[in-house]
């Protein structure tokens, strides 16, 4: 069997995501794991956190065929702009933190890895640069020519795709179009299939209004949008559930028999999944040519250099992208 | 110790209401609890669910001092307008529903009753009779000349108050003014100070949009209008934190240390409330010159007359109504 080899980015270099990828290497990874980062930051953060981590270089002329030992971990060098205090950003570095997407992106594109996780990233500061970033999302999109891709989180039980995502809130209801619903839609189905190894996806699709419109007198979309929409793809085969409300929908005589929610927007779907997976909550780019899993958590710069991390949530963030790889057909 | 007694109304004859009231009888309560329906309705339902309950009339002119006995049930009959088929809805009974919902209410304005407790209704249905009619709250508002009145929803270790609560998802951006924000918090702080006991109520308060608009880049509601008004109710005195993310308020880390959450529209709140209190949840309309809670699920039509039901988030309507009636000050 081919080797399969990950990335691991942390992201924002003054945030937490230096410190969680020491803290993993405590433990050998499944597979081969590559911090594509700075080796001094790692270094320096090493020394703040007070522990011992064998640094492995590695790089494209030269990857490792099996898991570092427990207590090491594989880096491919990605020299910093500036020297970095923790908890402090700056926007020379900006450019660095792209950098390392990038490597990870296009290994993954060219088949170096099987699949990148991702750290948490720091948009204002990237912004700050004179750099326009929306988000890892938007940013591996447009590195791999994606159209559409799709937001979903899961937890143990639960996994909650979204068909918008960081819009504000009196945008919502007019981006919910028979096309966009239709394509967030038809990728979650695929992906679920072919990236999670489910024959035929059991999927419950949130109203758009309290109570899902209640036929109606709540709100429109749901008769004019949704239902004609939903119905147009269940001729296609699939196996899709709704409009239902959002608060009846999220309890166990629905969810014991789903495979994913698909909720219209932010903060209809994702209170609820963080309640349930607090601290273990992984972030999935759906509709990419590649397998992403993500933290659920921000940078945390308070927190870098402290030790006072949890790393569950990447540990989570790990475990599902390995299972993707293993997965995908 | 006056006694005090408390209103039941079973709302829709059709549905699970009466079948509530009759299993409910198999304990005894607290306090006298009188349910305000037909006498003939129930006896009915009783034989369809093969239930042994005695039925006790009472009336204006013959209040009991006593809770029922365990097995029996007060009764103030209160007729239909035409026989009840269970699962079956009839609109010649919509009447009958706002006339229980009225003996009630003012029942509770003329010092009968210590509170009410009330069981789904199906809006549906009195507005084919002809009858304008958007829910419990806005009929018991209009009864009791209230202007404003709140929804909170309550489970074990969480309640969730709305700022806008049956509206379609696209007017909820603009009905979300300093003034209703203002009005809605006062209530809530009022009523949790008065009817729940809790002397400086800390209130988490949700933002308008996704990250609670992330400082401006996903909506500017949170910093021209939502902190705005909470640095005003603040200078008043309230514990008020936020404008908070509402996919991270749901956290333990800040639910450990508040008394209510505020959230801003009704898919915001509710899903994770009825997720974490499943089958006991309340729901309370605060701003009411009176007690009232409420069952959280609908009228369950296909479920009248089967047996097959919980009676929990009855129960913890009940328990919160006698709470709030003792702490009342």
């Amino acid at each position: 069997m081919k080797t399969k080899r990950f990335a691991l980015t942390p992201g924002e270099p003054a945030g937490i995501g230096p410190d969680l990828c020491l803290l993993l290497a405590s433990q050998r990874q499944p597979h081969p794991l590559i911090a594509i980062t700075s080796h001094d930051l790692l270094l320096e953060r090493a020394v703040l956190l007070g522990v011992a981590v064998s640094l492995l270089p590695v790089s494209p002329d030269n990857w490792p065929d099996q898991p570092a030992p427990a207590g090491s971990l594989y880096v491919w060098d990605t020299p910093l702009n500036a020297q970095v205090i923790a908890g402090t950003l700056d926007k020379a570095n900006a450019a660095f933190v792209l950098q390392t997407l990038t490597r990870a992106a296009l290994g993954c594109v060219d088949g170096h890895f099987a699949g990148m996780i991702t750290a948490p990233v720091h948009k204002g500061i990237i912004n700050e640069a004179g750099i326009p970033f929306s988000g890892h999302t938007e940013f591996l999109a447009d590195l791999t020519h994606t159209d559409q891709v799709v937001m979903m989180l899961a937890t143990r039980g639960l996994r909650v795709a979204l068909v918008t995502t960081h819009l504000p809130l009196r945008q919502v209801s007019d981006a919910i179009t028979p096309e966009r619903l239709m394509r967030v839609t038809r990728i979650l189905h695929a992906d679920l299939q072919q990236k999670f190894g489910i024959p035929q996806p059991r999927i419950l699709v949130c109203g758009l209004n309290p109570h899902a419109g209640e036929g109606g007198h709540l709100g429109h979309e749901e008769i004019d949008i949704i239902e004609p929409t939903l119905e147009r793809l269940r001729s296609e085969g699939m196996d899709l559930h709704g409009p239902l409300p959002a608060d009846t929908l999220f309890t166990p005589k629905y969810l014991e028999h789903c495979d994913a929610v698909l909720a219209m927007y932010h903060d209809q779907g994702l209170p609820v999944l963080k309640y349930k997976g607090f601290g273990a909550a992984v972030n999935i780019t759906l509709g990419l040519p590649i397998v992403r899993t993500s933290v659920d958590h921000g940078t945390a710069l308070d927190l870098a250099g402290s030790g006072k991390i949890d790393t569950g949530s990447l540990q989570v963030a790990l475990e599902t992208a390995y299972q993707m790889a293993e997965t995908r057909i």
